[in-house]
Parts: C-alpha cells; structure tokens; sequence
C-alpha cells in the first residue's frame, strides 16, 4: 500500500461484497495487522507464509502462542507454504501453494519492504549495503548540504553496530525531527537501534526489543533464555490477565540482550522498560531490583518484569534448570525416554493435560517421589512452571540426577494443540 | 490498619448501615485510596489535609488536577485545613477543624506511617535517623546475625545517598528476596531508591518517580520543568485518553530529575520508563530519542516522554520560554498586569475560555498581531500549548519583548475552577 487509495481500493472490493475468501501472502506486522482488519470485517482469511513461523522479530515458540490466537479467531495460518501462482480469468479465484490450491476472492501480498532510495541513487548519494541511503548519525547523507530520514535510509544496529533497516514511523518521527534540528544549525544525532517493534493482533499485544534468541545465538552469544507467564496486575484486581514474557540474557555478562511479550495484558510496557534495561546494558540482578512503580491496579508487588529477571537469575545460579519448550518438543518427536512429572492439583489434571504425563500434585510428591525413576530425565511443569520449579528442588535434593523444568510451564506450551 | 480485621470492622460499620458521611484525616495515598473505597460503597467523603495539597508527593498543580478529579466524584477536599478534635457521646458525630465542625458517622485516621522498629530495638539493634531498623545495602542489621527487610527498615536515597522510609510492597517484597538470597549464602543489594510510587484515583491512576520539583529545588537543583498532556495512544484509536504528565530536569547537566504522571491513560507506564531514565542518569537528550515500541493502540508516534522531553529541550535551548501554571496563578492573584493570549479557534473559545483573556487565533496571528502591546508580558496558551508555542515564536521573531507560553496549556490549568 502506498497511500489511502490503495486501503480504500480493499475497502471498496470488500463493500461489493466481492471478497469473502481472503489470502494473504506473507505472515509478518503487516500481513499479520492486515489479517484482523479483514477478518473483522468477515472475510475467511488464510495467512501463507514460507518460513516456519510468522513475525520472525520473535522466536518461534512465542510466534506459535500468536499463531494459535489467530486461529482462535478463525484465521487460518500455513506455514513453511510456499506461493506458487494465483489462479483466475481476469479476476483471481485461488492461491496456488506448495499445499495446494486455496480458494482465493482477493489476494494481499505483504511480502517486505524496501527502501524507496531512487531519488537518492538518482542524485549520485551513497547508498548503504540494505540498499538504503546511507546517512550518519546527524542524518547527513554523502553530499553534506542533503539530509535524508525514515524508510528510505539505513539506521545502526545497538549490538552489531552494523546497518540495519528499521522502516517504522516512530524511527521516521524522530529522525525527521534531528534533521529539522541539524538544518536550523544545532546538533542532534540518532543513535543506535534496538528493533524495538509491537502491533496488535485481536486481543493480544504483541512487542518485543533487543536481540531474539536466535539472532542472539547467531551473533555468537551464549544465552539463557526466561518463559515468564503471569497476570500483568494483580491477580485479585478485576481484568488482570496474563502477560507472556521471554527474556533472552547473555550466560557470560548477565546482561538482557532481548526482551519479547505477548498477550492482552500490557506487553507494550514491559517492552518499554526492558528497552532501557537493554540499551543501558543492565545486568539481570538490576532488573531485579529496579524500582518501578507499584499498585495493585498496574503490576504484581513484583513486576512481571522483575519476576523474568529473578528467573534468570535462578537459571545463571544454577538454582533452576529449564528446558524450553522447543527442545522438550523436540525430544518427544524424537521419542527419547522422558518422564513429564505434573505436580498441578487434582482438579487442574481433570481439565487439561498432556498425554503420557505422570500426576503427582506438589503437596504429596515427598512421600510418593520413590515411584519415580532416579536416572531418567524427569521435565516438572505445572501451569506457569512456579510449582514446577518447586518439585524440581525438592527432586534434586533428593538425589535426582536430572530434573528440568518446563520454561513457561502449559501457559506457553502450544504444541499439542499444533499437532 | 494493622490487618485484615480492622478492614472488616470498617465494612462491617458500613454494611450495617452507620456510616454516611465519613472523615478522612490525610490526604496521603492511604487517606486517597480509602477516600475512593468508601466512596464507591456510597460514603459521604471529606478529606481533611493540613497541608495547601493532598498526595505531597506530587507537585501542587499535579495534585490540585487529582483534588478536581475527586471533587467530580463528590469527594469533598478540605486543603490547609487543621484537625481540632471529635464530637460525639460514645459514637463519633463530627469532627472539628480550622474551619468548622464536619458532620461524621465515621472518621479514619491516615496520618502517616512509622517504621515498627520496637522489637529492633529491644535486641539493641541500630536505628537510624527517621526511626527505622538501620541495614547495610545488604539488609543486614547492626548485628551481623540479624537481617531485616519492609517497613520497618530504612532505605537510601538515590540522589542525596540519605536514609529514607519506603514503606511500599514493592520494596518490602525485593528486600524480602535479598534477605532470602544472603542468609543462603549468596550475595545480592538493595541498590538506593527512587520513590516510586503509583495509586489509582477512581478513573485516574496516579504516578510517579524521582524528585518533585520542589525537591529539587529544596536540594540545590536549578530546574527546567515541563507539563505535556497528550493523548496516551494515537488520537484516532477509541479509547484515546489524556496522560498529563510533568518532567524536572536539571538545567545544568540536562539529566531528568524526576517525572510525575496523571490521568486515565496509563500514567504507570511512562513513569517505569522514566524511573529507568532517572535512575540511568539519562539526559532529556537521550529521553527524547530512545527506541521505545510503537503500534497506534499503544501509544503515539512520539511516545508521550519523548514528546515531553522535547519541550524540555526547547526550553533549555532557549527556543521555549514556558510559565508555569502556579507561577501565572501568583502574578494574576498580585493583579500584575499580564496579557493572556488565547490563540485556539473561535469554536473553542465559544465553548471555555479564561476570563479576562485576549482571543486570537493562531492562523490570523500574523495578520492582527499589531494590536498587542510590546512591552507587556503576553502569555499564549491553547488547550496543550502546542499553538501557544507557535503563537510565541512568531510573536517573538517579530520583536515582542516578553512572550511566554502556558505549560501545558488549558488541560493543566485547574485554577479558575479551584477558586
């Protein structure tokens, strides 16, 4: 879309009635922005991506969390789908994919962004490596009487310090406003990019800052990583609702490198202060201790934030060992030998639960843990892996050789209902 | 309160149907938060504060905005007002003030709170100088045996490196896990605090963090403040609603000093970024470009701190010469002769306006500006000053000796309603 016309073209297909089946090319913010528009207006829409997850800013377990929102809504999401042609006479009638044909009134293809760098290329200024104009940090391109701003220039990566691309209106509104500085003969300059980015998707926020795992471990660092769900207020104030949070810290400094929350409840302001926390380069054990503000209306006693932080902490300590819910889905397709340990009560086991776990509730597991092997891999989980964790100690106390803990607990394990 | 019991005697007076109108003695966070309980349970409330504001930790003109926003709810705010005594014969029937007799069924002290330090200081232990149970940074007491943590210790001050008293969950809580950590051997601090504090207010919720502006000053700090109400998320998503928030900064280093936020749109949020800002010595220079996260539901394109901080940069560059509301207040009670300029569009002015004040709107400023004197003192406001400001400048640049503009404008001026 370059302009109001191209949204009020969609806008006017839908109102003719003429697009009930919806396909959209391409699962990232925009693609996914556009898909609650569309289904809100009652198309059947259908998301078709080629890697395997959607917004590839987060990592995979916490996309699949959006993924299976999106479906709540009706949306259907194919991944690792590969476009292959549209199919129609003059007007489109289907999606060809490597999954087959899907019915198809009208197909959107947000497929990435660009720079837009023509003018600049035209004009002989420099153009950086992401095919973007390459400007320094007071916004100067190569002729130094030009300036240039927004998705058409390359930006600086905090941690890499190389170019990256960062087409969003909060960069654009802020370099535009230390171009207009720079020109009026004072001196501002736009520092480094964290990649800080949120959209909505139905009820849920979604954000995220820093590194990703992956990138983080690509870059070379050696991570821990922190599944941290729990209500965004507390849990007795009316409308608390769940914050899922993932920290993503490096084993050797103890610094968060990253920071990615999804849910209805506030991600956006968790992000913020991690933002800080990150571009600050603060340690874990500060996050931990930071002084936010608190009532019971706008955080727990102790800040999801701060309650991510202390798990880390466990973790770098040695106090908690964790296995994420990729690698623990990982081994059971693998089939290896693990024993999934409940400790949740009675009546949490009645509603829901995972097949092939072992139930034993926290309160009873000192008397009945000689049931248990001592040799195998024993994975403790409850809901929100705080009980988990629990039974985890009192296990390891008692000789266990290898007891883990569910990262997140069944709050952020979505893989059965992905099967 | 001292428990839960206490709580439900309140409630159980309520319930039986003996309390109607009802006395608060404080208007600190206590006496306001359980101004808001009863009055939702269908209470008479006066709230009797000796002081010229409630809620001291805000700024006066931040807690007359509150004092209005109770006000519209019934709640009755009695500012420089002194508590004389109770009338009564067995059950209390009024209470008696500075300015008169107070009918009341029910009265409740929330005077302020002491550090419960008896049993420290029966086992000989250090007390500090506000009477709280002296520890070290690792919560251990004067005897190296002895930790202690919550409301009966003492903090340290971020800026003044003194003892404080944060009688606050948060704090209790974080202490708690410190003193939990040490005892098993580890090592963890409880770094200086900031006073972060937050309290919801029927539909407002209240924050803040840092040193108020008197404060500072009190401490030494030549400061630049801003007042910038703004919409917490971008105007055009339902469900906008104004923050307003006000920032200090120190002129000398440009560092901001402190921050306090109001109204319904999520105050807690920019506070917890400023607090990250505060306590990383950040200046409003690094504030004003920081990589916060964006989508239109979450908050506008320039967050509302970053919007903030940039006043405080027009000003402590010169371009903005802004005048505080108490400040204008003062000169208009010594009936010094000002010229308050109005410059927002007929239709607004139609519908509020301050008396005695001048309208011309921004777009024909230039045309009619030769009816204003030179020599006098203008003040140009809008509703949020961003107009006020453009009036400024180009009242300046065309030689006017003394323009000023409104901080933030009309919404942050409760003064002609407070007479």
């Amino acid at each position: 879309l370059h302009g109001v016309n191209d949204a009020e073209g969609i806008k006017a297909v839908l109102e003719a009635g003429k697009a009930h089946d919806v396909v959209i090319l391409g699962g990232g913010l925009i693609g996914v922005e556009i898909t609650e528009a569309l289904a809100r207006k009652g198309c059947r829409v259908t998301i078709v991506e080629k890697r395997n997850q959607i917004l590839h800013d987060l990592d995979w377990e916490m996309a699949k969390l959006v993924e299976l929102h999106l479906e709540s809504h009706g949306v259907k999401v194919l991944t690792n789908t590969i476009f292959e042609g549209f199919q129609g006479d003059g007007r489109i009638r289907g999606v060809q994919t490597s999954r087959g044909v899907l019915p198809a009134d009208l197909a959107i293809l947000a497929l990435g962004i660009r720079p837009n760098a023509e003018l600049a290329r035209q004009a002989g200024l420099a153009i950086g490596p992401l095919g973007g104009v390459k400007v320094d940090s007071h916004m100067r391109t190569s002729d130094p009487d030009i300036y240039a701003a927004g998705d058409c220039v390359e930006s600086v990566n905090f941690f890499t310090q190389q170019p990256c691309y960062e087409p969003f209106g909060s960069i654009a509104n802020k370099q535009g406003r230390i171009v207009a500085t720079n020109l009026c003969g004072a001196k501002d300059t736009f520092p480094a990019t964290l990649h800080s980015v949120a959209c909505q998707v139905f009820e849920y926020g979604v954000a995220r800052s820093g590194l990703n795992e992956q990138t983080a471990r690509d870059l070379g660092y050696e991570v821990t990583t922190v599944l941290a769900p729990s209500p965004d207020r507390e849990h007795f104030v009316p409308g608390a609702k769940t914050l899922m949070l993932k920290l993503v810290v490096d084993t050797k400094s103890r610094q968060l490198l990253g920071a990615q929350a999804i849910g209805p409840g506030h991600p956006d302001k968790r992000i913020d202060v991690a933002t800080m926390a990150i571009g600050g380069r603060m340690t874990v054990d500060q996050v931990a201790n930071l002084d936010l503000c608190y009532a019971p209306r706008f955080s727990p006693v102790m800040d999801n934030l701060i309650t991510a932080a202390n798990i880390a902490r466990n973790k770098l300590d040695g106090a908690m060992v964790g296995i994420t819910p990729m690698e623990l889905h990982r081994r059971i397709v693998n089939r290896e030998d693990i024993l999934l340990l409940d400790v949740r009560t009675h009546s949490e086991y009645e509603q829901e639960r995972l097949s092939h776990s072992r139930h034993i509730p926290l309160g009873i597991l000192r008397e009945r843990m000689g049931e248990l092997p001592k040799d195998k891999l024993i994975v403790a989980f409850c809901n929100i892996s705080l009980r988990g964790y629990e039974a985890a100690l009192i296990l390891r106390a008692a000789g266990f050789a290898d007891v883990r803990v569910l990262d997140g607990g069944l709050d952020m394990w979505p893989y059965e209902k992905l099967q």
